[in-house]
């Protein structure tokens, strides 16, 4: 159902991202699974990368955040079988590369926020936080990590 | 109880902060409550904003951690319906909007600590991790979030 | 035996270094533990400090991710008593104290996860997340958190 309705948005949910170094890209413990850091990464090629603020506009950031919710989605199922086994995402973790002065982390997190509303509604609404960093991995301009409730 | 200590500490309970998008300010599964990210805002305006160690002294980060982590209260009440059924503040993230040089990330952080020591005792007591970074949203000094474990 | 296995891989297992602020090295709820940010101390001397790319080499710096989380294990364990009791490592944060234009924090991070790896096996794999800062408290090179499964 869920992996329907992201067609329907006319997103792909992609495999889960081959981990860039020594470590899983999610684990389970109970009912809740915590995913690996996502970075804007499409069939293995980095789509968004530098600065937003300066080598990139808020939209551009916000359709990167797109890609690494996605991509966190990716992991789940990789985890858990199916979309439809998520209870509830309870929360996202959102890194921004920043320029100085950019200040609207936020908003480039609602680029993930609002794709998780309208995939899951009740069940996507997470608590959140949004910050800048000023580097990541490989240059990435955004980089997502998720914990979400799956069913027993 | 709880609310009561923090009235005597002369500090007051905010409700819980509307989240400045798409999100919820926090989220429970089990006997955990995740809050989002808050920042120094007293009746939706922000009292510190800029780089700690530029724009603000420690004091005043201290002061601005103080006012995140009563917002993080804030929403835990407004999950679990009263501060009494708090277990355990399990963790803290402290996030400081930190100038080049400004290092004292972990005093800044003891801001808030020392008070949830103050408010709930042994129960206050946290694991945590506080971290400089360049940027946070709509220029914050600090910004924190909470885990924290309630009763059934 | 992970004890022992840590020996036999020429590290030592250290005491929970004592918090620099107010708060505990680490909290259990349920079966997860989730430990405060680590720092590269060694029996209270920070080894490692400064920016990498700029203070330190790439080399240097997977060192200081090594001591790190032998720091977050010996937390674990003063906590659970025996690392034996691990069931699963579930999660790392890596914060990297990153130059500009550094952007190798997941290679930083390697040096944490292949550690754990060698140590715990299949065990040892974890979700995890690397992000570039650009301070961390005392001018630390890298801090780790972890969060660990362990038995009832």
């Amino acid at each position: 159902m869920f992996e329907e309705k992201i067609k329907e948005l006319g997103f792909d949910l992609p495999e889960a991202a081959k981990p860039m170094a020594a470590y899983l890209p999610g684990v389970q413990s109970d009912n809740l699974i915590f995913t690996a850091g996502q970075i804007p990464v499409v069939k293995g090629e980095l789509k968004y990368k530098g600065k937003v603020g300066l080598n990139l506009t808020l939209e551009e950031a916000q359709k990167a955040a797109q890609i690494c919710v996605l991509n966190c989605l990716g992991v789940v199922k990789s985890i858990t079988g199916s979309l439809d086994n998520i209870e509830q995402i309870v929360k996202l973790t959102v890194f921004v590369n920043s320029a100085d002065n950019f200040t609207s982390q936020h908003l480039v997190a609602n680029g993930a926020s609002e794709l998780l509303g309208e995939i899951f509604g009740e069940k996507g609404k997470h608590a959140r936080s949004a910050v800048g960093v000023n580097e990541l991995p490989v240059d990435s301009a955004v980089e997502i990590e998720m914990i979400c409730r799956v069913k027993d």
